[in-house]
């Protein structure tokens, strides 16, 4: 079967698209044929990470297909079913940390990429009837990240305000969608004037421009709780929106490794820095509800065919892109 | 009355004893003979903070005493009772951070460095029993930041594993008391042979030397919660011996003013850095009740005549205490 793996070498350079072997399910897993997948930054990094295998692994967290097969002593899923992929292998309830060999599928465990995955039968859950394939195959990661960073750590609450740097990402427009949705007002920033323009007419309260002076934008406007991936160019901002008693969750570092943060604004402010990633299944299953009870699409970018990954890598690098970019099985 | 007060200059300069004229209580207000007092830092940053007024003000945040008189509509409060002073003014609830108008008592109100004061009948509550005056007299303000770090920001569970960097200070020793009382194991760093040694006869059930590779030292035994005023000094080492999911609160920065945090383990390891400070007037009841249950009593390092302030507040600078510095009036 055709799919997109990374082999040496590491980087770009190992991105291809080959011909792997299929195979059958063992005891509890299922084959489910992949409609579509889904792209993230995780597939990039995986590129440059250094692995113990020198094999080729097949790429890709998300995706959505059609059971094509059951493993012995499956009954929960059966062949037919239309399902998502759950990408949380051994993470089952929402705990505060992912236990000791947890790990996200795609590499070292073959991903989404590919025309068929095998993959325990716990990881899949019914497909929302009210998304097109191509956006349930690009819900997985980025969802449950966003849901986890809004609700499990950063406990969101119906009438409050929730900032948003750097919207643009896939997690980052989910959070703004679920925000909305649970009740909150919605701060974006960045700086591009069309990404703004985006936001807004997906349901943002309003939008700044991130290389602006923030608080004269919000006009002392502070936010109860940010959702942050930028890091170290926006977090000086960030810290100075937040009220006091307020909540910053990161979940990423595009701007920079570190982050500075003033010890007295802080512990006078009773500021709250909590650090989140995607979650487990309980959160994914909590997540799946929450997307089918408010009717949430994700917001769509780009999709290519699943033989064109090699570009849709690179519009991600470019970082050019407004929600998720999507892979297509011919 | 006699009273150690600031005054021009800025600085040490500004620390003077000299005499202050006494008023009465007017309504809703208290007037306590004051018998002991304690020393914290903020009496030494104050010394050194702007002010609106160049008139003396009376330092000071915590105090004991018997009440000698009660304002109009008073009737909590009865004259003879003895009470310590809560020095929370205008928190009356346990929010997540102080309403504006939140101040600490001692600059620009008045203080407890003196025979006596006129606080907010609100303010006094009675005097635990099981302390000697001068035991009551340095409980507040330390006990009342050690309680909230702990329990209300903290949420310490029995069995769970408390580091303590830097022993040695007021609410460093309470939060020892404090968590042993609670259940917890605690581990406690300090450079001072001395002081790891006063901690282990405290309760302490680890005591390591900060200036060590802490990882080697703990065995892998890592934090599940750290209550932390060092600060930049040892900040990595916290960071790196919080279990994922962990909390580090802190409430001090006595080694320098920012701390450094990389993303990835932050965010990977879903930890929690927490700021907090002094607490509200619920809280202040709350750590009565606990003092009282647990017969906690503060650890005492040196007591001075109200007269000899200078040489109290000296000892403090030189930060070579092990628990509580005390006034007595004579």
């Amino acid at each position: 079967m055709k799919a997109v793996v990374h082999h040496q070498p590491e980087g770009f350079d190992g991105l291809k698209v080959m011909d792997m072997k299929e195979s059958n399910p063992g005891p509890g897993e299922v084959k489910v044929a992949l409609k579509t997948s889904g792209l993230n930054h995780r597939d990039i990094w995986t590129l440059f990470r250094k692995r113990d295998s020198t094999d080729p692994v097949i790429l890709g967290s998300d995706g959505a297909g059609v059971v094509e097969a059951v493993g012995e002593g499956v009954d929960r899923v059966h062949v037919g079913d239309k399902v998502v992929i759950n990408p949380s292998l051994g993470w089952p309830t929402k705990t505060e940390a992912p236990p000791s060999g947890f790990e996200i599928l795609g590499a070292p465990t073959h991903g989404t990429f590919a025309e068929k995955i095998l993959i325990p039968s716990d990881n899949v859950e019914p497909k929302p009837t009210h998304l097109s394939w191509t956006e349930a195959g690009v819900l997985p990661l980025a969802a449950l990240t966003a849901y986890r960073a809004l609700f499990t750590r950063g406990k969101v609450q119906s009438g409050e305000h929730v900032l948003v740097p750097g919207i643009g990402s896939g997690v980052a427009t989910f959070v703004l969608l679920m925000a909305k949705a649970a009740g909150a007002r919605v701060t974006v920033t960045s700086r591009s004037a069309a990404k703004r323009e985006r936001a807004l007419e997906l349901g943002a309260d309003t939008a700044i421009d991130s290389s602006i002076e923030w608080k004269q934008q919000l006009n002392g406007d502070q936010a109860d709780l940010i959702i942050d991936s930028v890091g170290p160019a926006t977090f000086d901002q960030c810290l100075k929106q937040l009220r006091p008693g307020g909540r910053l969750v990161n979940f990423g570092e595009t701007s920079g490794k570190t982050v500075e943060i003033p010890l007295r604004p802080f512990f006078f402010g009773q500021l709250n820095f909590l650090g989140t990633t995607m979650g487990s299944s309980e959160e994914f299953r909590e997540m799946l509800q929450f997307v089918n009870d408010h009717q949430i699409r994700p917001v769509m970018d780009h999709t290519y065919p699943l033989s064109e990954a090699v570009e849709a890598f690179q519009r991600m690098e470019e970082g050019k892109q407004f929600g998720k970019i999507g892979l297509e099985n011919e």
